[in-house]
């Protein structure tokens, strides 16, 4: 297996976006492209992550983006997992260069979802979930994560209040971010006097539907030596999968995809989460990074809560956690949202995130799940000196 | 690199169905897990290709169906690359076996888009062209391969009747496929007689709109040798892309696609395509068929409307060429239809392909494409004995 490494990465805001998807798709694509300092020729494949290109009238996005780079020659395709689309094209791309199948990859997810309105979002997302019986009965993602948040809040006695301090940590964060969707500083009493979505979720627990795209480039060793560029290692790569239905599960504080992927990529690097020095984890809703904090191993089961209101996962706390804003103030463009991570981590560890850098950071780490966590894989990166 | 292996194979009727799409993936799939002689429980991922599960509800499918089959901790993804989708997953199931990331995988294409009609489908398939140029001037795709048709009658002197021997050799084939969609024997006058629907195609140049799955075991050579069943070798592999929209092109009597991804693949298998017994080839519309065998090798440029009309093309010419009876009678439910032609391919070379077999062939060809072919995948077969 090659060693791989990503070269380059570029971002266009995450918001709501006027262009269409496939420009959108270019702009973070062409910005990954400089980044790296490659020409389009040296792309071998193109990998995409989208969920809902039919909502902006393009599928088979693949071929319209390569021939707009002009490399119209080059193969590239597209991959779905939800929510957890990008993290999962990454590994797919991942796997190919491991194996030798490419020296060289351009990887970018893309969403346009916000000229449709909240309702036809809403709808089109529910089906992400077992449709049969969740989304076919009504069940949308925020009452799905509604009756997470209240089990996990009955089994271990945390309150709204500890659900607040993940939004408002990560509104803090976001600020810092140029290209974040919410940046606006938020407080407790904003967030629990904020409109009731799904109780015990109100609106500020949620992440916005977003518009956006991400892009990196994808090598093996001897390519990203030759840049002379700054670029970063990925050190493990894991994915898993849960029952597909929220009611198919046996305990529901914690999220079995996330477990499987976070041993899974934690064996290939040989590493514990105690020498994770940050990680961006997906948060759609703010129990959902309670929960992925502890199946992650950076809490004890139930100790997440009152870990984040004492401030471990803040910017300078002992693991900081979505130094981006994560989904809740960056955003959430779903096709994105995973490869926005490891642009998140390429510009942390390679010196470009200005004012949100974690100082001395080496290792990295990236969770992004599918629906309520059907699918997830789980990212490890350290910074190449 | 390991060995890959195709196992065992399963699929649905292709035509109008009325299950849902997760009950038509899953019946294929558990016919691919009894034919190769598995467990559930033996699968380490899960690829699946579809466009629109949107008209069935239903994206983020593969935890659906893994939890269906018990395996729910499986990580599964969902591969589009328009009607090609199915030849691109099987690349990217192939490769990570290929690679060592699982020993056996199941790689289940599934498409249902009958019950949103003709006009609808018609819609949602423009989608999958560049929509920028096409679709959204409404340019369709039987326009599309219209325009194609016109220009290599023009240039290679066939006309509308060598159009019409594709349809009716492949709806002979057909007839003998007791899964195909149109099992229906008509005539070149048939064809020449039917409506026009974009000329010079008329609507027996033309696939139907099919729903069903198509289910392949792949696994590595170890795995295939244990388990003492029947099974073939996959010795090439190759992807290509072509401008997305067809005013791109130079010369739109061939597709770019093709050419490369064939290339790759009989390099990779070290043959030529005079090795080739019988190949499985994307025939969307009769003029597809003669455009493939020619940008395959396996006639001249210009020369094959004559050969096929001579029948070098039927099942005992010198190069049978669908067998199944291709998406024109076999159908073309979009998502499955590279899985299918793969199937073919196990059940000609492991015996199990009836009255259709193609006596003595040791090596096979799937060629498959989306859109106008802006990408496609090829893939060659061996026989093991």
């Amino acid at each position: 297996m090659n060693k791989v490494c990503v070269l380059g990465a570029g971002s266009t805001n995450y918001g709501k976006l006027k262009e269409d998807i496939i420009e959108i798709a270019l702009t973070a694509s062409v910005e990954a492209i400089k980044s790296a300092g490659i020409s389009p020729k040296d792309i071998g494949a193109g990998y995409i992550s989208n969920v809902f290109g039919i909502a902006d009238k393009q599928v088979h996005m693949a071929p319209v983006i390569m021939s707009n780079l002009g490399i119209s020659h080059v193969p590239g395709l597209t991959i779905e997992s939800a929510c957890g689309s990008g993290s999962v094209m990454f590994r797919e791309a991942y796997a190919n260069v491991a194996a030798g199948f490419y020296d060289c990859v351009l990887a970018v997810g893309v969403e346009k979802v916000t000229h449709t309105g909240t309702a036809q979002s809403t709808t089109l997302f529910s089906y992400c979930s077992d449709f049969f019986y969740e989304g076919g009965n009504g069940a949308s993602f925020p009452g799905l994560f509604a009756s997470i948040a209240r089990y996990y809040m009955t089994k271990y006695k945390a309150d709204e209040e500890d659900l607040a301090y993940v939004a408002v940590k990560n509104h803090d964060n976001g600020l810092l971010n140029p290209k974040a969707h919410m940046r606006k500083r938020i407080t407790i009493q904003d967030v629990i006097n904020s409109p009731v979505v799904a109780s015990p979720l109100k609106l500020l627990d949620c992440c916005p539907f977003s518009d956006g795209a991400s892009a990196v480039i994808l090598c093996n060793e001897e390519f990203a030596k030759k840049s002379n560029r700054p670029y970063i290692e990925v050190i493990g790569s894991g994915r898993g999968g849960s029952p597909a239905s929220v009611q198919g599960r046996e305990d529901i504080s914690t999220i079995p995809s996330t477990v499987i992927a976070a041993k899974q990529a934690y064996k290939m690097a040989g590493i514990t989460p105690e020498d994770v020095d940050f990680a961006e984890v997906h948060d759609c809703f703010t129990i959902a990074e309670i929960i992925d904090v502890e199946d992650l191993g950076f809490f004890p089961k139930g100790k997440a809560a009152k870990e984040i209101r004492e401030g471990a996962t803040s910017r300078k706390g002992r693991i900081p956690i979505n130094p981006s804003g994560g989904l809740k103030s960056k955003g959430h463009p779903i096709g994105a949202t995973g490869i926005g991570q490891v642009a998140e981590v390429y510009d942390q560890l390679t010196g470009k995130a200005g004012e949100r850098t974690i100082n001395d950071a080496k290792i990295a780490l990236t969770h992004n799940f599918g629906a309520t966590g059907a699918s997830a894989a789980v990212h490890l990166f350290k910074k190449v000196e």
